[in-house]
């Protein structure tokens, strides 16, 4: 007699068909209004950003209502049988008039989340329960459709999605600390006869980490089906507690074959604008929301990115004259040689360029072993977008397909190239030319969500100090 | 004047825009053959299973034929400029006629991976360059459709994808050996007073593991938006060496709320169907190679399971009789009370049935503790998916919603419930009933290709002593 509604969003997409019928409907409560005869519920199952109004008079339920109201507390989840008519009222499109109210599960003490707003230090603290509240299910089901639009951006681009392994043996690019993965028990490590740590002794037969990048492995996949993605986590063991640093993040890795710096770029603008454009297409009111309650322009600002028709490229030689034009802005003084610092980036695309803006051609000895040197042989073949409330958000280059200078680079850079000689094998066979870039996906959430804390936008953030839930 | 087509599977597909037309194309080596008068190339770029063919006369480069054909060994990297043209042989609808052949990256030395059939054992520890095979190329290619159909599955259910934590200080289900996560110098771990290792002063200020399942997170986040799921990398460090265990692997896990058991077996039914649908309609090439190569009647063996009105149930109870009274065909003899090993799954599903089988119901000792117990007390509301060539592929359960009865559970089963507070939380405050599965990806990639291992089907195993690459 009651129809089942799947969730409330399927209820608000397609109230045409459930109007004036009778419904049966889940969710928790979200507040409460009591009126002299009538009360307001709003309930809400994380599906959809709007509460559904429930109303009901009190004369209708009068044998309970005492019963009702005072177990009809903030937190609990209720099931809802009523009819489901037009609302009067302007601010919501639809009610439900009560006929049963079932409580599915009661509070057993004061609910930690009320409806007065919280303080994202104390959200971080409950980290289960933040998930409940209306900022926090607009950032999830942002990030869920962020997700979906890379998945299908490469899939439409004819990507093929792999799988790079998380427990490595090599350090990567030699860039950041490493988190040691071991089988010890770690009160009765194996000493060898040298006193080292016998790691022949431990699960996989010698030393392994988490991986910090997926993308030596990409090189190898691209060089046989040619284009390819990784999305999955990495790590990072650094003990730096800022508000873009987390020591698991997401991170969408692209390699491709036969394809050059500028053809890289392309995809990486391309990426990121079809990314705003199905985000804000799928999630309006989500970022309605945060405009709302946090950045004022945040969708003006999305959409002009989205639609610029070629993003500014200028060489790293021309972006540190800019800083240094500038320098008195800056705590890290910039000169030529120098990596950018976050007050550098967030200063090149925010304040002079007021834009996205791709550096290219970055001095060698700052950048990875595997770039491709230019034939100055000074700079690489390399390319950071920098884009506003980030500053870089995607990193990439054209990778060195020339076995010999490869290895002499490595030697250069102190690379224990003994060990990665199946990463010389892609070169030592069938060679050429490739490409490939990075983002941070947490980082490229910041810059769609306007949130200032990379903490924000993964639900269980670990940090030095923090690995809870 | 030359047009580049992006790639042999574009060719392939849009081939009648690029007939007779002179175009440009890059791939690798994979095969030559030569006439008296004419060579023929095989070249592919691992975008499509079938090889394009290139035809070149040898008086129209007879000022440099042998050299080119010196040079062209199997592997090495090209670029082909050349006059596209239907085929007059039946094995290919198109061929190029080159006009010039450049080689882009030569060997250095001989080519590992050669036209004869190579072992799969061969083939693994040479994981970089099995990927450039025909049947390596097939594996992930299906292996990224089927991400992508897991992916557009659930955007089409209203699921939310979510991230769970990879480093975690729970233990999970207590199911299974976990590796070690830490930062400290193995050659000078702190202890404290008690002589115990001090894990204050390791990175998170506390013992921390790689994650065996995200389950526990993937319930905070259903009780908060509904419908949600997570694909990603999990670990088990369990020493052992067989087809169908690695070290490393990627799991699905489902998980929604108002939703009983049986709800969750009709998602987990229609998930593996629309993932059969969906590979064969856009891999079909590659699963007739699959066939042709490996298990003869991959194809209708499929189909026929995407097809079932409705998968079969039966009770624990059930399957436990039927088992003993086959008892004389096991190894490890069944009994009530007795998990099932592979060889019963194996037996129930291929031999007994003889296809995909719902087994519920099972007894609550040999279960995790989370599950919820059924009016007997004595059984919990799970269930397993058992499919042919696989055994169990899919486990899940409803989960108990009561606090007082988790909490006892939690007790009966010595699970340190002071650790995992939070997870109380979700039954504290709101609770509902809530069902949920997880799906081994490599597994249903075994049961979906018919290859024999696990090992196969991940590009980059890890495993007991491995973790090469």
């Amino acid at each position: 007699m009651f129809k089942r509604v799947k969730s409330i969003k399927e209820l608000y997409d397609k109230y045409v068909i459930y109007l004036n019928q009778s419904i049966l409907i889940e969710g928790w409560l979200k507040n409460r209004r009591c009126q002299k005869k009538m009360v307001f519920l709003d309930l809400n199952d994380g599906t959809s950003l709007d509460d559904l109004q429930i109303v009901y008079r009190i004369d209708d339920f009068n044998n309970i209502v005492n019963e009702i109201k005072n177990n009809l507390q903030i937190g609990i989840s209720l099931q809802i049988k009523g009819y489901l008519v037009k609302s009067k009222t302007e601010e919501q499109k639809i009610e439900i008039l009560a006929k049963e109210i079932i409580i599915l599960g009661k509070n057993y003490s004061d609910y930690p989340i009320q409806t007065k707003k919280h303080s994202k230090a104390f959200l971080r603290q409950n980290a289960h329960l933040r998930l409940r509240t209306k900022l926090f299910g607009a950032i999830f089901r942002i990030r869920s459709t962020v997700y979906y639009a890379v998945n299908d951006f490469f899939r439409k681009e004819a990507f093929f999605n792999i799988a790079t392994p998380i427990i490595t043996t090599s350090d990567g690019e030699g860039a950041g600390e490493l988190f040691k993965v071991t089988s010890f028990d770690l009160e009765k490590i194996p000493f060898d006869q040298n006193k080292k740590v016998d790691y022949k002794k431990d699960f996989f037969g010698q030393k392994t980490f988490l991986t910090v990048t997926g993308q030596l492995e990409a090189e190898a996949f691209a060089t046989s089906l040619r284009k390819v993605y990784t999305f999955g986590p990495v790590f990072r063991a650094e003990n730096s507690n800022t508000p873009r640093h987390i020591s698991e993040f997401w991170m969408i890795e692209v390699e491709e074959a036969f394809c050059d710096l500028q053809k890289i770029i392309n995809l990486a603008q391309k990426l990121l604008q079809q990314i705003i454009k199905y985000c804000l297409k799928n999630n309006i009111e989500d970022f309605l929301f945060l405009e709302k309650n946090g950045e004022f322009n945040l969708i003006s600002r999305l959409e002009k990115i989205a639609f610029l028709e070629k993003i500014k490229q200028i060489d790293y030689k021309e972006a540190i004259k800019i800083l240094i034009n500038n320098q008195d802005l800056f705590e890290n003084k910039p000169f030529f040689g120098s990596d950018l610092f976050n007050e550098h980036e967030k200063f090149l695309t925010e304040i002079y360029f007021q834009e996205p803006i791709f550096i290219i051609n970055w001095p060698r000895n700052i950048k990875a072993f595997y770039m491709k040197d230019n034939s100055d042989h000074q700079t690489v073949a390399a390319m950071d977008l920098l884009v506003p409330k980030v500053g870089e958000l995607i990193g990439g280059s054209q990778r060195e397909e020339k076995l010999e200078v490869l290895i002499n680079k490595m030697k250069e850079f102190n690379i224990a190239y003994e060990e990665l000689e199946w990463y010389l094998d892609l070169r030592r066979f069938g060679s050429c030319i490739h490409s490939g870039f990075g983002v941070g996906f947490e980082r490229l959430l910041i810059f769609l969500t306007g949130l200032d804390n990379v903490k924000d936008v993964i639900a269980f953030p670990r940090t030095p100090g923090n690995a809870f839930f």
